[in-house]
């Protein structure tokens, strides 16, 4: 149990480490969308520009939207598959009723992203006839990574909140020995 | 008991009825919606065109999301304000936890909402350049009506809910005593 207890802790570092490392590069690719944006305000009309505001600051919105209801989704179909004759109808009938309202939402939320792609491309067409080739290539790689960074965030939260709890699982249940 | 019975299935006939109606008015919109964009097709740029049916496509979405994320909010804040001394720290941290996630992606869908009313009044300018008078006051109303619609259909559907869940309750506890 002591082993287990010790690996987990170690996991745990190594994640929270990778945490601070995630962090710094969210900022870092901050900073670089503020370059370019500080470039497109000096070369683009007003309405240009707002839409390149927009469409940035919509971008994590919809990502961690889609994120969250995948996420949900998910933990409700494996609580569905989990399911046993011992279940009560109502319980199983509470979560296939949110199993439905979370497909639908799921849906929406794809086609929000969709939109957003499609924005993607009139923001990147605008300053494709604007900006220098290095700063579309920044503009495209800050876009591409911010997406990706708020992923890879996601994910390492996840596995921090599950190796905790496992954490607290494992201590909890070495503290009534202890009482005994 | 049955006198409850009886007034909870009124009432909920009176809801599924007025669901008709507001059903209908939804299509009605809907038809008003496909002409006034038949109209914006006849006379916009296809990038203008664009915009308007992103914008009216986004507009469903974006306010089912806010509406969705305010009802769990507040349902969570109920839990937490009904929680007493018997409540164990897991379960209000647990709720606490939820309401933390919950407020965040609220402000999340309020912001996509702002930018939403932006690009909204980038549409009627853009639409008022090209419609006459008459359309740009249909397409004026139908976005208008858009977002009541279904503000009024989810809470016309929370209030059936409600009813249903009342009913059933009320059935289920008459169950038993029938038994003894």
């Amino acid at each position: 149990m002591q082993e287990l207890i010790e690996s987990i802790t170690r996991k745990l570092q190594v994640l929270r480490e990778a945490r601070e490392s995630l962090l710094e590069d969210i900022q870092a690719n901050g900073v670089l969308g503020d370059e370019v944006e500080a470039i497109a305000k000096d070369v683009c009309k007003p309405s240009e520009l707002d839409k390149f505001r927009m469409f940035v600051g919509d971008l994590d919105k919809v990502v961690n939207l889609l994120l969250s209801l995948s996420g949900r989704l998910a933990r409700v179909e494996n609580a569905l598959n989990d399911l046993d004759e011992n279940t009560s109808p109502g319980e199983r009938q509470s979560l296939l009723e949110k199993q439905r309202v979370l497909i639908r939402q799921h849906e929406d939320a794809k086609e929000l992203k969709e939109n957003l792609d499609r924005r993607e491309r009139v923001v990147f067409n605008i300053l494709a006839g604007r900006l220098s080739d290095e700063s579309l290539a920044d503009y495209e790689h800050f876009v591409k990574m911010k997406s990706a960074l708020i992923i890879e965030q996601r994910e390492l939260e996840d596995k921090i909140h599950l190796g905790e709890e496992q954490l607290k699982c494992l201590l909890d249940s070495l503290q009534p020995d202890r009482g005994k």
